[in-house]
């Protein structure tokens, strides 16, 4: 493998700028198990969130959001619908959307539920190294919803993956790696807590989602978004005694985080 | 706008311990993100939650419950179908019931079926500014489930909703007020925090709801109601370091609040 | 009520020990409310949760799947017609499956859909005193989702529903009582903090799959995640001001709970 350069906390600091003083409304289609941590992640990074699933409805609020997530960990035909019909909404609005593949590879239904999604033009993918690899075209082998694979494994896919849909792909696990197809960046910072709260990923993807509406430079937009809840989740770490207490200090540490102090980080 | 006067700490404390007393088992159908954090506010409270949804439970259990919570913040047709049917049975049950109007105006749907609840005669309407001024017949421009108004611009159409409709209206915001027409009260507690945790709005309209079952006087309970939630409010906000220990602290501040002590600090 | 001997110490210890390497995937069809909650304490004990309910995937992940949790809270048609195709591929494949039969007896829609369950002969029925005297054919006035029976009163029933299924039962409130119908044990930890937060029982009904999944005996599995619940329960509770910090305190422990400590303990 490559070399992969580190994005510059500068960069993170700036697109942090600007997602505050923005304040995009997102529309998240998310599964089930993390709409409520989802809602609070944005919250305490000062975006609005809103949870519209009905299918009389998401036509009409995509033109309202400034950016739309979809997630399809608990998807059933009904909430599948409305995605469809979200996403079409969306791409003749403008409206940026992000695709979290969760589970992809796993079930055949979702599978291919994705496979249809994918054709129809994400500005962003985000999934670990077994949903990016599937994605992909390569058997990853995921088991269940976690990915059985390193995110240093699946750049290659990652990179395929930009150049095949059009789309920013990011594959996140211990580093993040973050692609246009072209240029790709890694993301360094996390912790491993992370991974015994549920939501942490899928709140990464609806927080993308928030980075990339209105964006100028959607790779540095995504790669700010992983960088700010990589940071969040060092920083709670330490101010924490396990995953319980993780994630309210987790959600702290994103609502204090000073673009300032990031830009004054970096050596 | 003339001066409204404060709802009594004292009659705060009155209420409190009523429902102490009491503790009312709340039928709730409310929507997907808040689920969990409405069932643990009414616990800390010592109040029954219980989020009965099916279609073909509803009535049944709306002559169980105390009160019912309807709040269409994710509406879909199942799940209206299956309010539409407990507000019948309720109402036939004399179970009085709590309409939670979110982001009423955005949407076409919601707001349609929001109109045909409304002649269900609820016994309150909890909402945002927005929302009030819309089920009064005013544009207020709400962005997404946010209100884009203050309280104070809503307290003559709350008033007239009141009057319409014959339920006890509370507009909420930095402060909240509360009306039956004729009547009206300031609640002026609170902490901005509040705003950076999702469902505290649709927690406060649960929260009302069991205030009001049995209340002899529910322009009182609904105002204390506001207040349990304001104040505790406060006293997290002395505890924490942002919104995610604000959630912690919030909850404990429910759990511990005691009626002796809130007629104390009265004036 | 005969004598009932306490679970000792040390088999919890190794059944932990157990869990802890095995590190099952648990498929949870479990209710809306709590699916957070319940995948927080799966991921704190390291055991991997998956909630999938489509109708198209239930049947296929039962097979990948470790152990399988049928939760009826939020019940409605599509979600029981997944619940059944789910049973029936994981009895196909020689999944072990828990069902929590959550209001059991309060409402006639899901008392009839428990007792069709009951026939697929779930490993393990994790219920309150009202719950379980429900089904094994008591009328106990459940109120709500919550029992108005005390465990112990619920002993007799719980042995007999045991052997009128071939089912390990475990009947939990103040002390939890778990039994073949032959064997019977005690588990006398926890602290009353537990039912002022919503899904600790829901969650310990999960816990229940996590430990019958791959065990030599079902009986000790069961009887260890009581035991693992509550004692993490006691110890949450010195660490914590009310209901809000308890769940925060109660998931490190859980996640920081080592076995070697609780052989140690034994007296």
């Amino acid at each position: 493998m490559l070399l992969i350069p580190q994005f510059p906390l500068q960069r993170v600091g700036e697109e942090l700028e600007r997602l505050r003083a923005s304040a995009p409304l997102v529309h998240c289609l998310t599964n089930e198990v993390v709409q409520s941590v989802t809602a609070n992640v944005l919250l305490a990074l000062g975006v609005s969130p809103a949870m519209i699933v009905a299918d009389e409805e998401v036509a009409e609020f995509a033109t309202i959001a400034d950016a739309l997530l979809i997630n399809v960990g608990t998807l059933y035909p009904a909430r599948l619908m409305a995605m469809q019909k979200a996403v079409t909404a969306a791409n003749a609005a403008g409206t940026p959307w992000v695709l979290d593949p969760v589970a992809a590879g796993v079930l055949a239904y979702r599978t291919a539920a994705l496979h249809d999604l994918l054709k129809q033009k994400p500005a962003v993918i985000r999934g670990n190294a077994s949903e990016i690899m599937c994605l992909a075209g390569e058997d990853a082998g995921g088991k269940g919803v976690d990915s059985t694979a390193h995110s240093g494994m699946a750049v290659a896919a990652a990179q395929r993956l930009a150049r095949q849909t059009g789309a920013i792909v990011a594959v996140t696990g211990e580093v993040d790696y973050v692609s246009d197809g072209e240029v790709t960046w890694a993301i360094p910072w996390g912790h491993t807590l992370m991974t015994r709260v549920v939501g942490t990923g899928c709140a990464l993807s609806a927080v993308t989602a928030a980075f990339v509406a209105g964006a100028g430079d959607r790779l540095a937009a995504v790669a700010a978004a992983c960088a700010v809840m990589a940071i969040a989740g060092e920083r709670a770490e330490s101010a924490c005694d396990g995953p319980g207490t993780f994630l309210p200090a987790f959600l702290d540490a994103l609502y204090i985080m000073q673009p300032a102090m990031l830009r004054a980080v970096e050596e």
